[in-house]
């Protein structure tokens, strides 16, 4: 791959995590489903509320399915910045980004707020000629939470 | 246009954006001015404070006034996030951006804070060798205030 | 430089300000060192707790032990957005970052949290093939604090 060619791959995938945010948090669960391949994994593991050991799902429509229902009803601000895509060969890549989340619960729930911060560990696929996300893992720097 | 070409305009589009956000909380009204198409479009509409029907401002010297007569005395922190740019022509393009603002009011005012997060939806158009904001709406997700 | 260059050299620059927000936010100070030229320097006069006539501060790795000595114990996150890089010849660039801080101190500190807003502005150059941070100056919008 030339430079153009690597930088092209590069402004895809930025733009794949963009839809991965604005999806999410517009509610577009097709949309959001879409960014994944197939066989991707979603490792969420040490996040609150997951149980220990039930923090890894498989596959893209589990993934988009288990995401819907953690915030569909849910007012939720994700954020990513300062991406660090390495092009690993012309179909495949790796990613870290920085992430921000802002999340606001119904009435009814027994949690009011979450504000956090953290880190994407992503890898990426070109698929069918489109990149899609491939695995991402969670890691976390603050997480502050108000309670009802 | 070849694939170097589109990443010049995106990053050129990129920069532009970059100089709206600021020129507007360092209040260069001149360098804020310049970032639009002499017959771009604002559309506020919805935005807190804008009565119904006044939300779209017509004209880019028209619209700088109206954001500096809304903020210039205002402490404002604008970000922009996850840009999706498509390059439509080479002298057109469009452009979803994930924003989030803060503003706080000087302390004679009825109102004190507002956080705000969102979208910007806009296009853009090549004018003279440099790319201008030619629409902009702005859509939101939330939007908190601290009233005094 | 051609157009492809020019792109890949922006982006190189920008990979290279992500590893500097992620290394302080996750302390990894061998990384953290490592963004910066030998000759570097960081001006963050006017800085909260900078003594005047202090805030400017020579050499990478000098600057690395400065830095590491006021957040190493501190929760931080930094975020940094909209880069306008202008690179000025194959090894010289310039940079201005919008950037955002939020750190939580230790529970036997006085400063129990900081919020910040402003800029970065920055000079780069390639050494050894490699693009490093050559100077960086900090300019605020706004910062709020709570004290215990």
């Amino acid at each position: 791959m030339d430079a153009a060619e690597r930088l092209l791959a590069v402004e895809e995938i930025k733009q794949l995590k963009a839809r991965y945010f604005r999806c999410m948090d517009t509610k577009d669960w097709d949309g959001y489903a879409a960014v994944y391949a197939a066989d991707a994994v979603l490792d969420v593991s040490g996040e609150s509320g997951v149980p220990d050991g039930e923090g890894v799902i498989r596959g893209g429509t589990a993934i988009a399915e288990y995401v819907k229902g953690q915030v569909d009803p849910v007012t939720t601000v994700h954020h990513g910045h300062m991406p660090e895509i390495e092009i690993t060969s012309p179909t495949t890549a790796t990613g870290i980004w920085s992430m921000e989340d802002m999340l606001r619960w119904p009435e009814d729930a027994p949690i009011d707020w979450m504000h956090g911060y953290g880190h994407y560990h992503e890898t990426y696929e070109k698929v069918d000629g489109e990149w899609r996300i491939k695995s991402c893992r969670l890691t976390r720097l603050r997480v502050d939470f108000g309670m009802r």
